[in-house]
Formats: C-alpha cells, sequence, structure tokens
C-alpha cells in the first residue's frame, strides 16, 4: 500500500471509538474504573457507572487488547418464569446449546419492573457468546451495553416492536388467528369472542387481524362486545368468559389467545352449566402441553415453542461467529391442532 | 514450634494426594494432560480421561497452586426438564440465586441414559460455586469428580439413596401420604387405590409408607390389588386409572402420588363416564399450579417446591463458602390443600 494517511487524533474525531484512557479522562475517573463498567464489574457508583456508559453509547471504546474469548454460555431471560411456555422454550435453548457445548445460563426479569439493577452487569461480566430474550422487555440502554460489548442478541416472540436491527424469531401469529377463525367458521359460528392478549403484544395484534381477515372474506362482522382484552393469564380468561357468557346473546364460540385464558374459559363454563364443545365452541393458542389434557381435549394453534427456541440459538451461536443468518426476522409456521373442545354450531 | 518432622516422599505415601506431575507420571501422560483433566477441558481421549480420574480418586490430588476462584454460577441439573414441577424448581434457585449475585445454569441429563459424555467436564470447566441436582441421577465417579474439585453438591427431592455423606433437601413425604390417607378416610372411604411412583424413588415409597401407616391406625387392610405402580407420568395414571375402574368392585378414591397422574385418572373417569368427586374422589400430590385449575378443582398434598430448591441454593452456597450447615438433610413440610376433587362416600 502507498497511500498513508495521518492518523487523527481519537479526542478530535467523536466517531472513531475512545480508549479507556480517554474515556476515563473525559469521565474524570480512573481507567480502572473505565474498566470496571466495560467489563461488567460490580464496584461503581451507579452514576458513575451511567456517566461511563453514555460515553460509550455516544463514541463507542476501542479496545487495547485483543476481546477476550466469549465464555461458553448462552443467556435466556425471561420477563417472567411461569408455566408451560417457558419450559417449552427452555428446552429449545437447551437442545441446541448442548449441540455446541454451551451452557444456558437462564434468568428472570421481575414482572412489572425494569431489569433489575446489576442484571445487565452480570451478563456483561459472564461474556456470553450471546443473549436471547423470551419477549423484549431490554431497554434501549441495556441493548446498547450489549452491542458496545459485542454480545450478539436475538428476540423470541417479540411482543413490542423489534426494530430493523435486533434478530428475532417468532411465529405465523396472522396465520395461526386465520385459521382459528376460518375452523370456527367453518362449523357453523358466527357469534365468536375473543379473549386477547395485552394491547402492547404485537404478537396478540397480529392473531386479531389475522382473526378479522377470516371473518372479512366470509363477510361475517366481528362484533366489539365479543372483544375482550386479556393478560394471558388463566384468571383473566375465566373473568372475561363470565362476563361472556352472562351477556343477553352470549357467544356460541371464544377463541382465547392462550391455552391459559381458554383453561379460564373453561372454568367460567363449568361453574355457569354450559356444555363446552355442546354449548360453547372453545379454541385456544400455544398447544402448551397440557392442552391434550383437558376434558375436553383443547382444541388450539400451536406454536412451535421449542423449535422457535432452537431457531433462536442457532442464530445467536452464528452471529457469535461473526457469521451474519440468512435472514434477520424467522416466523416458524403455526397449526391448528382440531381436538374435542369444538363443534358445529347447534341447531 | 519446637517440632519438625521429615516430609514423608509423597510418592510413598498413597494417602497424601499426589501433584499433577505425579499423576502425570503414574499415568504416562503430560503434566498438561492430567491438568486439562483437572479443570475439566475438552481435548482429552476418553480412556486417558477415565486413567487419571481413576488416579485421582484413588490418591487425590493436590493444588501446585491456590484453587482458582470459583465462577459467579450455580448449576441446576434435572433429570428431564419436563413439566410444571421443574418450573417451580427453577425458580426457587433463582430467588436465592439473585440474592447472591449467581447466575443459574441449568441443564438436563438425558432421560433414559446416563448424563452425556463431556457433561460433567463441562460442569467442572465452568467452575461454578455448586451443583443443585433434582433427583439424583448422577453416577458415584461424578459425584467424585465434583468432591475432588470441591465443588459442593446438594440434592432436590433424591428418588434414590441420597447416602450420608450428601447434602440434600426434600419434603414430608410420609406426612402428605398419611395425611391423604387420614382425609380419605375421614370421609368413609375404604377402597382406596394408589398410583404410586417408580420403585426406585424413596419419595414414592415415604408416600407409601405413610398412607400404610393411617390405613392400619385405621384398621382398614390395604387391598393389595389397589396398588398400581406408575412412572409420574399423565399416560400412565391414565392407564392404572382404567384397569382399576374396569375392576369388578371398583376403588372410591384414588391416591395418585403427583397431579400428573391425577390428571390421568381425571381422564379415564370421564373417559367412562364416573363423576368425580361423586362416583371417585381423587387426591394428588405436588399441588403444581394448573391443580387448582383442574375441573374439579383437585385435592393435593402440596410439596413446597419452590421453597425445597431455595433452601438447596441456600445450602449450597454456605458449602460453596467453607460453612457447614446445620444439618445436611432438610425436609420442608408437606400440606393436605382440599379442594373440590374428594367428597363424603356415596351411601
Amino acid at each position: 500500500m502507498t497511500t498513508t494517511r495521518e492518523p487523527t487524533p481519537p479526542e478530535r474525531t467523536p466517531s472513531r471509538p475512545l480508549t479507556i484512557a480517554q474515556i476515563a479522562e473525559l469521565a474524570g475517573v480512573s481507567p480502572a474504573t473505565v474498566s470496571k463498567v466495560v467489563n461488567g464489574r460490580s464496584e461503581v457508583a451507579p452514576e458513575t457507572r451511567a456517566l461511563v456508559e453514555d460515553l460509550i453509547r455516544a463514541h463507542g471504546y476501542r479496545r487495547q487488547k485483543k476481546r477476550p474469548t466469549a465464555a461458553p454460555l448462552v443467556e435466556l431471560v425471561f420477563h417472567e418464569l411461569e408455566g408451560a411456555y417457558a419450559m417449552e422454550v427452555i428446552k429449545g435453548v437447551e437442545q441446541v446449546a448442548r449441540e455446541h457445548d454451551l451452557a444456558v445460563v437462564v434468568s428472570e426479569l421481575q414482572e412489572h419492573q425494569p431489569p433489575a439493577r446489576g442484571w445487565i452487569e452480570g451478563v456483561i461480566g459472564r461474556r456470553p457468546c450471546g443473549v436471547i430474550v423470551v419477549f423484549s422487555g431490554l431497554t434501549g440502554a441495556q441493548r446498547e451495553q450489549l452491542r458496545t460489548r459485542d454480545i450478539p442478541l436475538v428476540l423470541v416472540d417479540p411482543t413490542g416492536d423489534p426494530g430493523h436491527e435486533l434478530p428475532s424469531v417468532g411465529a405465523g401469529n396472522w396465520s395461526g388467528g386465520l385459521s382459528a377463525a376460518r375452523h370456527l367458521l367453518e362449523l357453523g359460528h358466527r357469534r365468536i369472542a375473543l379473549i386477547t392478549g395485552p394491547a402492547h403484544a404485537l404478537s396478540s395484534r397480529a392473531r386479531l387481524d389475522g382473526f378479522r381477515a377470516a371473518m372479512d372474506a366470509a363477510g361475517v362482522p366481528t362484533d366489539p362486545a365479543l372483544v375482550r382484552q386479556g393478560d394471558f393469564s388463566v384468571e383473566d380468561g375465566l373473568a372475561h368468559a363470565r362476563s361472556l357468557l352472562a351477556m343477553p346473546r352470549p357467544p356460541t364460540a371464544v377463541f382465547a389467545f392462550n391455552d391459559a385464558q381458554a383453561m379460564g374459559v373453561y372454568q367460567a363454563a363449568h361453574e355457569l352449566g354450559v356444555r363446552i364443545p355442546g354449548d360453547l365452541s372453545v379454541v385456544g393458542f400455544d398447544d402448551v402441553p397440557m392442552a391434550q389434557w383437558l376434558i375436553p381435549a383443547l382444541t388450539t394453534v400451536r406454536q412451535p415453542l421449542t423449535e422457535m427456541a432452537a431457531a433462536a440459538t442457532t442464530m445467536v451461536v452464528a452471529l457469535a461467529r461473526g457469521e451474519t443468518p440468512p435472514q434477520s426476522r424467522l416466523e416458524l409456521t403455526t397449526s391448528l391442532v382440531v381436538r374435542g373442545s369444538t363443534a358445529p354450531l347447534a341447531a
């Protein structure tokens, strides 16, 4: 190479990452402190950490040495460790992690609060190959902290907007909603109630849109009084179903946006002497292992949770190797599993 | 100190731990290879590893340097990642681990086979503070591998004989069996069937013994034809219940040794038109979150799984700090939760 360029002094070009020494100078702290923040160590005052993180975010930081090798770990983070759903996801991650000799660290972001202070520092300190988050729940700052440390992040079934730059794995929620509606329409149902997921959940919105697409195609209007917003819990399914079944013109079918809510519908129907599927057809979503053992067995839209988690793990492993996955958004197919909880509309 | 002793040459005293160099000489391999085995690294031929492990087991090994600090990890190992049971355990371990800034590595021993080759090496290589095993399933050799590396091991609800030296946490299985039997006896039941756990499960044997103690105290014989051995799965509960309900004199109550088997009983009863609790009372064991949502809600012996897992984690953390736990076997209390699946014997 014959061209030479004057090296630009790093302190004058904000676009060039700063060294730890430069960040220390700007922040007015010791390089050792900056190094602690970079490596997710714990003995740093919160304000100092925030200041240093701000500088890293604004300028990036330049490693003095080669990046230390990542530990043979992959981090799996849940919004909340609850239910059969979470277990299916853990199994999927374990399967792929085992093939790559990676151990799986499972952690939980406490419900209804941002991730515990120090959680992200713990992750950074462990130097995992990558992080898999089930439902988004990381703040922008936390995502930045991972990005600046070259720790890849993949989302499973994000309920928030995953944005463009973040790789994610989801399921065909829209088609799932469509297939549930078509099934109930074919059985003759017209007054079909919905117990959706929470408003912020994009997966729920996609199921609703798919459902409406089938209804519109069949020329059947969706009665807004029959659409109830749930929070994916059994309790919520129960409360909504009680209210729906007490209507002057109750629905003849309910599509619950997860299996837990469908179980709440079973409970309400039992309380009120409504027979499933004789008086009321019920469709769930997920196909958790329990669904086949409900009485009657639940007709539900199967979401391949284990496969989704496995795909996310494959993706994070590829990213950790510096490979670019062929696509940054993967959607696995849902399928309707017809069992005993749906029947033709009684004449 | 005025007494001096001639240091005994280590190679002549098998009771004194050998150095890595000495082990290498005995095994006819390089010290680097022995070091790899000691630290759970992977690039060692299986026969060589076995030979070196045998020498370590027989003689112990002496560290040249101070033991490297343990990583802030605790390992949680399941026989099989399945069901609500496992999720309750994970939650309990997470709770305590979080308090101690420890991350939880979750792994699974594949069903019906010894732990995968290399699994134990992975654990050793990660240098966790400790290992929590749900149900025993480790071989004696694996336990030795942990012991010789000073990695403490605690068992949760061991189904095999935990032995004397291994700390463990269980539940009051015997009292649980007793309380289930007393409840059914008080309701007037005499023909009470049992669907037990597998023969190797000590917890199952304790439940059976407690059950029999209550029956004997009441002077009610246990009909051997009504005692069936299950494997803790829904399918097994279903198969046994079908057979029990088809008997010329069917039982009026069933005590299933876990909630999954109780769900199988529900299924069989439904198939055969047997009403719960009108025709048949059912008691389960565990009180998984689902139990309250069965129709009718399941009467069951609550096993405090989350608390048991938390106690095991506290124990492993104490051991990692070199403390001796006040007791090496902890039994948490079980309690009967009476719900809708049990009723007085119909006259």
